[in-house]
């Protein structure tokens, strides 16, 4: 079934404890949509500027990741992150932001990406997920992210988004800040009353929480020694959990659940190297290897 | 099997952000031996002063723990301990600590405990710890329990015992300030490198990890929204882990690993209250009912 990501597409520079990178392909939709592209074709729909090296969206393209919904704007610059993580790998400061032609998305999709049966809506305002929301014909299955700038900034318009969609996956620091709540059980289901029929909380190095009426779970993450850039983690998490969700046609508890699974293993490989570095050495078949072992781990 | 403990016995005073007991019945070897006693006989030895009320020792002995190991000190108070809960309950404060009769804690082991199979050394200076094993006729099974302290002020201590004993189980902070790495994959197997067979890293509300030289993996705690008072949570986990060991007399790894997941079930029972207030309620049915719960939550 085809699935949407509309996101960010950026160039990230980040440092950490021993190591850094500068200018490297990233932005929630370039995770997302590689990650989703183990379980079939995506479509990315997002915005660069002119600096966008071609070799980005070829890289794309030959996952079969339908990139037409990727404008360029003349004379004008990519979204550029700067970021460093403290000695845990968990913590991360934002150095520099410049938003550049993300800061005027205004995301216009083609005719045939607005009959997406699944629709990913990565971290962005409100305003704009509403604007894509707005365009779709009637998906099956709408997912969304969102971060602590717009629960803070945009918090009537975030209320409103999350009673249009079907599921929200934010982090365990959001979830707490959205509900006021610090324990994670509560403020999930908190969340969901807000509107989602499912709300994931991500807990990086610890994991991820499902929420849905009749259901609460908790999945460790993956336990590796090769941590060496969590950028796109959470990204790269929902990819693997919609793409798995398109590919099965289905979002039943058992798919669901599975799809989390598939979700924490493609973002373990994620945070092994800097970019998509360590995801372009990963196949489909790694995948399922993880994901057996994994299921090994929490089986007793 | 014979399963013997040797730790802290309490007067506990908690703080949290809603709520507060004062000198409730507290000690990592209460709450060890009361978590222990769902699935057999249990052999407690501790000090407490002539403070110490009559009933705590009548409440365990009721549970078949075998108290004759529990000296009283004349003329002095029992070890006391205060302390605060910051708002997300994970983290605390210690706001007042009494060791009085503790400080001199010098166990000496009735003789037929001498021969226990499974011995348990709660957290407790690495020197009476060591005292403690000098007094055993070669339990099949021990394991350690450490903090900051120890790691900070009798390392040397604490890393000869490291060689003389089979498990250690410590928290995530203490295990990066043992290993001086903050990533806790690395760190486990740091430790277990430092002598013992198999570490298991407690992370409090995040579950808790095993390493052994064939076996990593993670256990998520299990999901509980009544998250009343922390305090006991890694000694009741210890002391379910423990207990089902010396239940079925074996420490393969699939029964290690059954009895990871019992120690995360009754820990998650003992948080749900003040003091050993929930455990007193809670029968081998109910454990059994949660990690049947838990079993499936982990399962896809």
């Amino acid at each position: 079934m085809s699935l949407l990501v509309v996101g960010s597409v950026a160039l990230d520079s980040v440092r950490t404890p021993t190591d850094q990178r500068d200018d490297v392909l990233g932005g929630s939709a370039v995770y997302f949509s590689y990650a989703a592209s183990y379980f079939g074709p995506t479509h990315l729909v997002g915005v660069v500027g002119d600096d966008w090296p071609a070799e980005h969206t070829q890289l794309l393209r030959n996952r079969k990741i339908d990139t037409q919904g990727l404008q360029t704007v003349s004379g004008a610059k990519t979204f550029r992150w700067t970021g460093k993580y403290l000695s845990n790998m968990n913590d991360r400061e934002t150095l520099e932001v410049h938003l550049n032609v993300f800061g005027d998305f205004d995301p216009v999709l083609p005719d045939d990406f607005r009959r997406a049966d699944f629709l990913f809506l990565a971290n962005g305002s409100p305003k704009v997920q509403r604007k894509v929301l707005d365009q779709m014909q009637g998906p099956k299955l709408t997912v969304c992210d969102t971060m602590d700038l717009w629960i803070r900034e945009e918090h009537d318009e975030l209320l409103d988004l999350l009673t249009r969609i079907d599921g929200l996956v934010l982090n365990d620091s959001e979830a707490q800040l959205l509900t006021d709540d610090s324990n994670l059980v509560r403020a999930g289901h908190k969340v969901r009353e807000m509107g989602p029929k499912f709300v994931v909380i991500k807990k990086g190095e610890h994991g991820a929480m499902f929420f849905s009426e009749h259901e609460t779970y908790v999945l460790p993450a993956f336990p590796t020694e090769r941590v060496v850039d969590p950028t796109g983690a959470g990204d790269s998490f929902a990819g693997g959990m919609m793409g798995y969700l398109a590919e099965q046609d289905s979002f039943e508890p058992e798919v669901l659940k599975r799809a989390m699974g598939y979700g924490v293993v493609v973002a373990s490989f994620n945070v092994e190297d800097f970019s998509l570095d360590r995801m372009l050495q990963v196949e489909r078949a790694d995948l399922d290897k993880r994901l057996a072992e994994y299921q090994r781990m929490l089986s007793f």
